[in-house]
Parts: C-alpha cells; sequence; structure tokens
C-alpha cells in the first residue's frame, strides 16, 4: 500500500483570515449558529478528509472591538457536529492547566461514544496570562503547566482503561449487568491530582480518544513524543519543517514508540483561486479588510512588547525571550521578521493569514505541489488545513485540491475506517488492566 | 388564560425503575448509544413537553453488577439531542461543588446558542462522598457544599450578563465586530472564585439558561429561593406536596421574587396501563426482577447503615440523622419505612421504581387524575415524569396521558413559545450591565 497523506480541517469562526469576518464572502453572524459548523463538517466529510479540529482558550483572547470573536466552547459543540456526521473525526481542545482529569475523561468518553469513535482531544496548557484569571490563579510556569500535563494524562488514560472492553455481560436473565472485576478503581496519587474512579462512562469505542497536540517548545515536544499521535505545528520553511518533523520522530524511541505511531501535520492555510491570479487577488482583498489595530494588539500579545500605531512602518524593535508563555510561538514571529527583513506592517500582513502558519496562495495543482513536496521530503505525514474563509475556503480545498491529490494517489477515495484511529492508521490501546496486559501496567 | 401544567420528562438509561434493564421491553445496551436518547427526545417533543432533563454524579454511583450504570455525561448529550429536535427544553445536571463557574457558564452558554434558547442547568452540590474522591478532596461540609453553589451561581450569571444583548455590531465597513464597552469584565473575587471575565461565548439567547435545583434540606430551599426556576422534588403524599410547596413559595417574596417566578415540579413514576389490571401487571413484572443485592446496597448509601441479606424481613432498624450528605432523601425513605410500618424487603420494592418518588400504577385517566389533583390543591405547578421503562413509558405517556390532560384543558396543543423559558412561562434577564440596569446591579 502506498503511503497515503492525512487532512484535518481547522475549522475557526468565519475562516482564519484576521479580516474573514470582513470580506463578503463570509457571514460573521453565523459564529454561534450551530448549522454553519454542521455545515463545515459535512463538506470535510464529502472531502473524506480524516477529522475537523476546534482551538479553544480559556478567557477572551484578542481585540474583539476587531474581530469575530466569542463563539462556541468546542467539546459542546462537536456533539451536536456528530449527530448530523457518520465519518468525519471531531477533534476539541482542552486544557489541562484549569481542568480536572475526571471530567476531561468523562466527556471524551461521552463524546466517543456518541461519535461512534471518532473523537479526539488537542491538549494544551494554556499559555495566556487572561486565562489564568478566569480560575483565580497566577499563571503556572511553563514547567509546571507541562507537568500537570503528564500526569493529567497518565490520570485520564488510567480513567479511560478502567472499564475492560468486555466488562459489560448484559446478563437479564441473571441479574448480572456487569463483571464488577473488570472495572477497576484506579486510585492515582500523585503530585496534582488524587483519583479514585472508576469512570462512570463504560470504555470508549477507540479505547481512549485520539490524542493530538502542538506544543513546540522543549517541554512540548517531549509531551508530545510520549503522548501525542498527532501533532499541529506551524512551520514557515520546508527546511523548518523537516526540522522539527526529525526532532519529533527521533524523540519517539525513547517512549518506546515507533516512528508510525505519531502524525506531523504542519498547518497550512490554502488561498485557493482557479487561476493565480484570482488567488492572488483573493490574498490582497483580505488583506486590504486587515484592521491595523487589531493586527498591532495581536503582535503585540505574541511578541510581549508593546506595538501602537507609529510602530508600523519601522522594523520590529528588539523581542526578549519568552520563559513562561507560548515559547515556540514568539520564537516563530520574530525569525519570521528577521529572516525577511520585515517592518511591523508587513508582519502584521504576513501573520495576519494564519497566525504564523503557512499561507499559499495559488491554483489548486499549486497547492497541491506544496502538499506532495512537504509529504514527501520529511516534513509531514498530512496537514493541518486552515481555509482563509469558512465555510467557502474549505468547499475550495475539497472540490478541488483534494480531487487533484486522489489523482496523484496521494488521498484517500472513501473512508476505509470506522473510527478516526482507523483512518489515520492508528492502533487501539487495549486496557492496562486487561488480563494478559500486566506487562504494560508495569512499565 | 388558564393555567396550564408544565411537564418535564427525566430521561434516565432504559428506564427507572432499577429493574428496568431486565424488562424484556427494554434494550440495556442502548445504554451508551446516542440514537437511543435522540429517540426519547423525539418523543417527549412529539408530546409538546416542555424539556428533558439528564441526572447526573460524578462517580460510579450504584452497584454496576446488577443494574445499568455507566453512561453519557449528559451536557456532552445534549447538544447531540439539540441537533435533532426544535422545541423541546434540554436540561442538564452539573455540579457546583467540582466544577469552575467559567467553564459551567461558557458551556451552558454554547447549549443554549447551540440549541436556540432550548438549555436548562439542574444545579446540584453533589452529595456523595465517591465524587469527593475522584477530585482529590474531602467531601465539603453540607453548609460549605452550599455556601460555595451560592457564590458559583453569582460568578456564573456575572459572566453571562457580561456580553450585553446589543454588544456585537457586525459593521464590517468600518472594522468594528463589537462595541467593547459593552462587553464586561466582570471582576469577581469572592470568598470561593476569582474570575475576571468576559466570557468568551457571547451572551446566550435566553439571557441566562433556565436555573433548575432539586434539593430540599433548609439550604437546599433557600438556595432554590433565592436562584432556581423550576425545582424538582421527591413527594411522597399530597399533605407532604403541598407543605413543600408552600414553604417554597413562601421563602420568595424575601428575595423579592414573584410566586409566578419559581414551578415547582415533583416527581411522579407512571405505570401505565390501558387498564389498571395491565398497570398493575407491569408493575408486579418490574417487582419480581429486582435483585435484592443491588436494593440492599442502594438502601444502604441512602440511609448510611450496611444492610445485609439477614435484614430484608425485618423492620428498617434506626438510622442516624445525616448531616453531611444528601439529608431530604435519607428523611424521605426513614419516614416512608415508619409511615407504613415496611419490611426493608418492602421498603425496597417500594424505592426500586423511583428511589423515593411517587410511584403511581394506573391508567392514562388515573395518572391524569393524580396529576390534576396535585395541580389544583397546591401541590404542583407541574410534573417530572419518570417513567419506568424507557422508551415506551414515555411513548406511553406521551400517546395516553398527555391526550387526556389537554382534553381537560390542563397541558397544551402545541408549543407556544420559541425557548425554554417562553415555554414555562418565565421572564428573560436583563443583562446587569445594561444601560439603565444600575439598579440591579447595586442590589
Ligand atoms: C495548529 C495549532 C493549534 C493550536 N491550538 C491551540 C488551542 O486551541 N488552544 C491553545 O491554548 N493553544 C493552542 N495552540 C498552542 C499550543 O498548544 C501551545 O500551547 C503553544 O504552542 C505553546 O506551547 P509551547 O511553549 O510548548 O510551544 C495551538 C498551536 C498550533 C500550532
Ligand atoms: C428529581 C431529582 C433529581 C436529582 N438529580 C440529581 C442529580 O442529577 N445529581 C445529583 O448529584 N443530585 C441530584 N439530586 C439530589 C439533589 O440535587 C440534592 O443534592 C439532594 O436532594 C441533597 O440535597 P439536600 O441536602 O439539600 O436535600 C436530585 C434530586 C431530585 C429530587
Amino acid at each position: 500500500m502506498t503511503r497515503k497523506l492525512h487532512l484535518n480541517a481547522f475549522l475557526m469562526g468565519v475562516g482564519h483570515h484576521e479580516a474573514a469576518w470582513r470580506h463578503p464572502r463570509t457571514e460573521p453572524a453565523r459564529l454561534t449558529d450551530v448549522r454553519h459548523y454542521q455545515e463545515l463538517a459535512r463538506i470535510a466529510e464529502r472531502g473524506t478528509l480524516d477529522s475537523v479540529f476546534l482551538a479553544d482558550g480559556v478567557a477572551l483572547n484578542g481585540n474583539v472591538g476587531h474581530n469575530a470573536l466569542g463563539g462556541l466552547e468546542p467539546l459542546t459543540l462537536l456533539s451536536a457536529l456528530a449527530a448530523v456526521t457518520d465519518h468525519i473525526g471531531l477533534i476539541a481542545t482542552v486544557s489541562t492547566t484549569y481542568n480536572e482529569p475526571f471530567h476531561v475523561a468523562r466527556k471524551f468518553a461521552s463524546l466517543d461514544h456518541i461519535s461512534g469513535g471518532r473523537a479526539g482531544w488537542n491538549i494544551v496548557t494554556s499559555a495566556g496570562e487572561a486565562e489564568a484569571r478566569n480560575f483565580g490563579v497566577v499563571r503556572p510556569s511553563h514547567a509546571d503547566r507541562y507537568a500537570r500535563a503528564t500526569e493529567f494524562l497518565d490520570v485520564v488514560r488510567k480513567l479511560w482503561d478502567s472499564w475492560e472492553d468486555d466488562a459489560i455481560l448484559g446478563d437479564r436473565a441473571a441479574g448480572r449487568y456487569a463483571d464488577t472485576g473488570k472495572i477497576h478503581p484506579i486510585d492515582h496519587a500523585g503530585e496534582h491530582f488524587a483519583v479514585s474512579g472508576p469512570l462512570n462512562t463504560s470504555r470508549p469505542p477507540q479505547g481512549h480518544p485520539l490524542l493530538v497536540q502542538a506544543g513546540s517548545s522543549e517541554d512540548g515536544k517531549e509531551f508530545a513524543a510520549r503522548h501525542a499521535e498527532a501533532v499541529f505545528t506551524a512551520q514557515q520553511t520546508l527546511r523548518e519543517g523537516q526540522e522539527f518533523y526529525a526532532d519529533l520522530k527521533r524523540r519517539l524511541a525513547s517512549y518506546g514508540r515507533r516512528q508510525e505511531d505519531l502524525l506531523v501535520l504542519p498547518g497550512i492555510s490554502p488561498i485557493i483561486g482557479s487561476t493565480e491570479r484570482e488567488a492572488l487577488r483573493l490574498e490582497k482583498e483580505l488583506e486590504e479588510l486587515i484592521v491595523p489595530a487589531y493586527g498591532l494588539a495581536q503582535l503585540s500579545t505574541m511578541t510581549g512588547i508593546e506595538l501602537d500605531e507609529d510602530a508600523l512602518d519601522k522594523p520590529l524593535p528588539d523581542v526578549p525571550a519568552e520563559t513562561e508563555g507560548a515559547q515556540s510561538r514568539r520564537k516563530l514571529v520574530v525569525d519570521l521578521a528577521r529572516r525577511e527583513n520585515l517592518t511591523v506592517r508587513q508582519l502584521i500582513g504576513r501573520l495576519a493569514g494564519g497566525r504564523g502558519h503557512r499561507v499559499v496562495a495559488g491554483t489548486p495543482e499549486q497547492i497541491a505541489d506544496q502538499l506532495q513536496e512537504w509529504f514527501f521530503s520529511g516534513a509531514a505525514d498530512g496537514f493541518n488545513v486552515m481555509p482563509p474563509i469558512l465555510p467557502a475556503g474549505l468547499g475550495d480545498f475539497v472540490d478541488h485540491v483534494v480531487p487533484e491529490l486522489r489523482i496523484r494517489g496521494l488521498f484517500r477515495h472513501e473512508y476505509e475506517g470506522r473510527t478516526l484511529r482507523e483512518n489515520y492508521g492508528l492502533a487501539r490501546p487495549a486496557s492496562r488492566y486487561a488480563s494478559g496486559r500486566e506487562a504494560v501496567v508495569a512499565r
């Protein structure tokens, strides 16, 4: 079987471009309309994409004066998408820093049941300071957030394992619903959590919902190498993409994992036109709709330095290294500005499309060329597709880029698997408590 | 306009009777099948019921060896029900003891958007000790749980108010998405919580999702009088029902609320037959399927004393008064045993149908008579309907009892309102931050 690439549709309001809401082809009033997201999920499914993904933060981040923010909580939304789709994977972001493992294990187990094995969890540690202020705490340090995340994952996985697959007997005649010998307390007692278990939702169809991660710091990559099965990442150049890919895959062995146990999915915002000229026109239209005040506020948050209108036509000032927030994002932004000698205004324009993700404008063939190149030169196992405007940009991708990828033998014609794991080509984990699995428990 | 009663369908796995899963008319394998619950919601909607409700606890409660437990988390499930219904209200249980107000405000705001204004929250304080052990804490005292709940509600309501109704401008031409002067930090700093806000989901269609509560202790009733708009309650006799009703309504004035601002909905498990004999046969069938070991375990939990097989044919031993758990439930059980001089086995039989709620077996007319009597003698504004087996028992209620109630002029023929609040006849709260609302802020 030839190697196939995997595609995730990153759903973001009415589009990833920060000016998408001003573009005549979007309807920003649909930001809190479930039908908008249901339409997006159906389009992705029409294109046999692996999954859709919803980002999240637990604070109003960004300047809502100039962008369409304030949408729906992902997990709550995804079960409404599960209800109107049959195949597409459903990946929601949930933070380990401001949640309890019992709730998170239970909600993802529930979504996995509801969707028939299509749930995935984008595990984030919440880099923002505003988030901490909604939970009455000072933002924990970068290292502490990842330490908590690591133990959090241990607990959640134990809870997902707490019901063995064959625990339910359903023996009406004998009055035995379950074999309680196959439902295990987890009795976890660690640094951050003490959780007795078992979970009060039976084992999810996938065993464990798919685990996704997107941190790029040292701690982030170690965490991914240990737990993640798919990794989202922002990489501007092929070289950086290759380095990141090799780096992450190299780390897997020390956790007893194989190369194919983790898929690397760099982000790409495809600006699609039927001609290159049409694509560039759309890119230009969006650029002209940028509100400079918004871009400045975003860039100030990303870099940690205050930037005002006076800064617009100068180079980016010196930026202190980040230690406690989102380390990798800040580095990416500064590197981009320096590499291409950009003014602040130009940098804002470059970031507006994908907040640091790669933006490619062109014909469906040109986009496919880009995907193919990264896929075959050790930079990607697939892609996180971030359409500039929604739903139009996703429709264009599915109707024009996907067929091109199929013709090239790079992408499926129909769903082979039943679950998200199966479509991503990943194994279903057995319960650590199942008999014959003692070796795993001990590990 | 004549006074109409309100009906909520309490959905519980394959039925409220503890032996429902053993009855030939149920399919216990559907416990984690979303289609089962979607079918139930559609049946309830066919009957123009006000709402469906899902209970919840954050531990595996009860003896899963002998009952169908381990189902889905309610909030996650309800948005999948929203997706396939148009009118029915959707009420989920969430605990204030083991959650954060920011998350809870956001999830209910999201469900309210997704359902077009049909979300309701059954606020519980989690009486069980097993629940505390899943969150690494010792169960807080009864008083502390209610103190936390009270502040929790303050925070959640502020967050729901943090976006004024007209905060979103959506002015593309001017590049102004929202009027940030109408999106307010809440800057709550209290005993239990410090939350900056604003919420990152815009104001829910109902202003505040409907607030439901079911505590019956002193603290519970005070809490309900202050916050709840609908109250579920277990009342065995008309007299107790009347007392509870009057007691709760009397408390409203001190919180500046009117009698009609809170609906009292006692539970009833209707065992329906086309003849009385058929109803009694169904009741008998279920009784014969009871697993005594299960009933004993349940009763031990409810009363706080260990009961074994030897206790079955004796009167209930002395039971110490409960101070920290579910006070009202224990009292109800002991009162029932003493009032009717029941043996433990008989008591188990009486509780098996509705865990302390009233069970009425009879024809649709007889059931309607009961509802009518309570409704007209100051014991109820409506009912929490708890079918013994599901979906069959809900179908019987909708197809036979509802028409009878309509004929008597007691129940709607079609939905009048668009939102859950409108169907319950309750006002939509304005944002405390809206101009002209200063009086409310100060209160
Ligand atoms: C495609 C992509 C999506 C992300 N989605 C989220 C998100 O939804 N919520 C969030 O808090 N962080 C999100 N992040 C940020 C990362 O999870 C991570 O917190 C960030 O990269 C900082 O971690 P680090 O210091 O390990 O790099 C995303 C990153 C990428 C590349
Ligand atoms: C109809 C009904 C439904 C209830 N549902 C739940 C529930 O889902 N979860 C829960 O923890 N408690 C539930 N309870 C229990 C109450 O919320 C409350 O915790 C209990 O009555 C103890 O509180 P009290 O000491 O104030 O009476 C329910 C009670 C009733 C009457």
